[in-house]
């Protein structure tokens, strides 16, 4: 029996994402009315947000800005002893920054950015949702009722973010934080990574970073949310299209992932995906996929192709031109 | 920050589930046809098979036998340590058996048995399956081509066992593999277990425990292959229907573990679950939910009630007089 | 050739069904909360409703009276010379009664009743339903904006009548009204008739009658709204039970009509059937569709039973005594 | 009250549809093993199949033939009265041509074209299915066991003609043989016609015709089957890829039609239209919906648009020059 080096088990799950808006009212309205979540908070500039699935306090902060885009990720630890294993890592490679306080929905925690300048965070004590009487669901099991408003998403599913070189960032991810690489998107035999999809729970990814074709830094792709059907996500892009908001792409089906999904920009500029149906990984030696173009032979699953704003666009939103677009052949699936 | 122990995380996942029948060929074409599980080997007296979307080589082995019933339950280990530690943690409180040189599929495992009697295996080494040229999927993500035939279901689920006394068997679970106790059926103040429904990963149960109102021991439940949609599910009765496959209870909607099920008796006399549509835990720290029968107020969900035969009912079959039914006041919903 | 009589084509479809509710607040709240219908007028003491998907000015006329029940029913001719017709035909069988000025929603239309006594009406000119301009639909086709509101029913699809005696009053709709009898309940070889589901349409039923055990004259069974998917029935059923609606039967498949069915009581305790995926029947030659007990085996398709209140309980609500109870042996499936 | 002149209640509905197939062999095992369809009878060059929730013996002729295309649509009459006067109206417009005196599953025909040159028959006797002992249903209604085959389509939808001028072809059908015009592509204010959604029966269309911009003539856009859910038209397009089929559009929501739809093309190169979720037409009086492209803004619903391909591919195959596109400015959504 080979004795291999045990895996790191130390992050329990995508916490919260925090994401800025210029237009605060109108993102408020988008999210709570249109993708049915519900706000538990508000404190300065940020609302506080979470799906009607969601156990957590809070999934989704959302800070006005003069701009759009990441505010930072939040990640749980399995337990104190695995949070402070996880803060030496991060200090040892440089990466790490400081401690904090806390935050409505989560006590201290260790801030740090990943290589091309994302703000994170690892903290352990978590502030459960405890539904006041009257939203509590005859299912003891639910956080609360069930929320027939809008979409009406279940909980927050992944985070996409953008960086200029993705093998530093996802292997950042994989030394220290023992992220697992699920799939890589190489288009070419030179080996350039387009896209890398990584998890700590069974989900297919927890987060993904896909290639910045602007050279930009520190930008969001997509935040994600999950519905437990692909007839659900259906009915989203009816009332996405009811209520004039851009849908850049779907509902179809990636071949990475393998999910059914559906991308639109909030009022603020930011890209959200609803997502459903992808595929879990139990094994605990998974080998990563690798997408090459050859191989693919066509855009997502069933055909057609992403528009090309999928390699540019991204929050902050910065100008294309054809000098940053030169390396764009064609627009592969950046799930 | 609080100094608690860290919790164990050994085992990966269910494995495999070995069930036996005595009408071989019946169970074999209701697998393979009705259900749509894919055969990948057969030895002596047992066909291997697995769902389209089964990484591992076999996760159901259907073996000859003279009454129907429980082979066992195989589980994998996340490293060659974990699996040494889980050994020495099973010798340590005797349920240990002994080593077996492995079998179609896996490698080396350690064969034990839970308090109830129901034989079970650790292993760390496994078979991927690889899909022959032809039976390549175009998502290379996915073990191999969709398979369009019966209810087509995706891959194995979950196992729900029958015992004596529900606490001392999940409290094994608990401390010797390192299982999380997710729900728990209490349905008087007496604290009388009824069942308990556990996991390793982020679903809401791996295996379950019911309480067997015969008195019988190490008898099956149901197996439980998951199938992604509801409308899947629904699909799925008709299919069943077509093919006089009795439909003990569902499709409906359980309270515990929220899925959508439905349960039928294959040809072999053992129960099968048809399951989806369910939630995950991800949470480090999870509250089991507790449900007590006034709190619940019905049997399942939307209303009605599961048949008397889920308290009863299990592989082998055992008579059911009277005497040994004097405790089922309410027939609950042991999902 | 053969020279068969003609069939009468003169009725086009169910145009509305007006019911009575105790609790007017509740029983609205309910329909446009819960169903997710539309208001698109009061008069007296009545409110005009209309699912986002009818093409009609009202279908669901709610009327404040001192018990539950049927107002009426009410059905579009296919031109004024067929209403002429019509009303011809159900003068000369004495069930005639009056012309009626008109409603909102409707012009002059001529009242009549079936034998057991419910009120009917049926008209030629019909105010279709304009959208104002901020409820506009992007889809042209559709009346209005989709209405992601609880249920988002899409449409009324029937009406269900309780009556003492099958025979004689679908045999009234047949040859003064053209309906065509699609399917037919008959449990014994003795020939008495449980149910009878006809249309004029090529769906499987516009109206049903099905037999009071009670004895009673002139009640309402149910009305029910269509939803395009199962998915969504179920849904329904989620949101039902987060808002404490009793769900007496379902989500299941009928028998009869093949339908995905739901049954709860409104607020003012009327029942409401929530239905979906049914068939359509085109021939024009169909052949009467008999169900007899002892080749339907089981009370639904997927097994189980409906409740035993399906046979007596309706609106007005009338006590159930053991004598009018006399002849339910085993209840049916009356869609 | 208005004395305008009586609908047309002639034609029933769409009976079945003959293509025709240079490659016999695979287009047979397409439409058995992927599209699900069964076969009834077999004649000459012919092979007959149905769709399991088809109740006529025979929805589809499959005909050898030296090159793709439509071999004719059949439509049903409601009566023989029926059928008579719209042979004599086919007569008076110098349309028809023959009696022919029957195929498998129906009576004697008349056979006509319409302007374009598609041949046309129309036909009062007809053979509904019966199915052998062991393939009936345990739902009476329905014709036969449920067929869990590749998609297992339900039944015959409509048909979908190319053909250089629409509004001669359609005016035709409404005055012949009183086809209600349902929807109407008109992209510019010059009122050029490029589509006409027609039909007899409350399906929004059971032909349509689109303008076909090569100048043929007497060509096959589609033929489309019906499934009941979107998640089922989902669960094709994972079908059609692992077998290889060539998806051209979809899976998708139409404006026009409102319909989920999915087009892909047979072996022997005929498109076929998988088909699900559109609305119902009960008005005697509907005003035909006028698209134009200003103020559809998109192609198709949730955005995108179809191929070029939709106005110029269909069958017969022929060659597309720069000439014949010339009047292609934006490919809309001939649905």
């Amino acid at each position: 029996m080979q004795d291999t080096q045990e895996p790191i088990q130390d992050v329990a799950h995508l916490g919260h994402v925090e994401i800025l808006t210029p237009r605060p009212d109108e993102s408020l309205h988008f999210f709570k009315e249109v993708m049915g979540l519900e706000e538990t908070d508000r404190q300065g500039q940020s609302v506080y947000l979470r799906a009607w699935g969601d156990y957590d306090h809070c999934t989704l902060k959302l800070t006005e800005a003069s701009h759009a885009g990441l505010g930072h990720v939040g990640w749980r630890a399995v337990s104190p002893q695995a949070l402070d294993r996880r803060v030496k890592a991060l200090a040892a490679v440089g990466q790490g920054q400081r401690w904090m306080d806390g935050d409505i929905g989560h006590g201290a925690a260790y801030q740090f950015t990943d290589p091309d300048g994302h703000p994170m965070e690892v903290y352990y004590e978590s502030q459960k949702y405890l539904a006041p009487e009257e939203m509590k669901s005859r299912l003891f099991n639910q956080p609360q009722k069930y929320i027939a408003r809008g979409a009406g998403v279940r909980r927050i599913d992944h985070v996409n973010l953008m960086c200029s070189h993705v093998p530093t960032n996802r292997q950042f991810l994989q030394d220290s934080l023992g992220f697992h690489l699920r799939e890589l998107l190489q288009p070419e035999q030179d080996g350039t990574e387009e896209g890398a999809w990584l998890s700590v729970t069974p989900l297919v990814h927890d987060i993904a970073y896909t290639r910045d074709f602007t050279g930009s830094h520190g930008r969001l792709h997509h935040i994600a949310y999950w519905l437990d059907s692909r007839e659900e996500v259906l009915r989203t892009a009816d009332i996405l299209s009811e209520n004039d908001i851009f849908i850049e792409g779907g509902p179809a089906k990636h071949n990475i992932t393998q999910a059914f999904y559906l991308y639109c920009y909030e009022p603020g500029s930011n890209r959200v995906e609803i997502y459903s149906s992808t595929y879990l990984i139990f094994a605990p030696d998974w080998e990563p996929v690798i997408w090459r173009k050859k191989e693919r032979g066509r855009g997502v699953y069933w055909g057609g192709t992403l528009p090309e704003s999928f390699k540019t666009y991204g929050t902050p939103v910065v100008p294309v031109d054809e000098a940053n677009k030169k390396n764009i052949a064609t627009v592969f699936d950046p799930a």
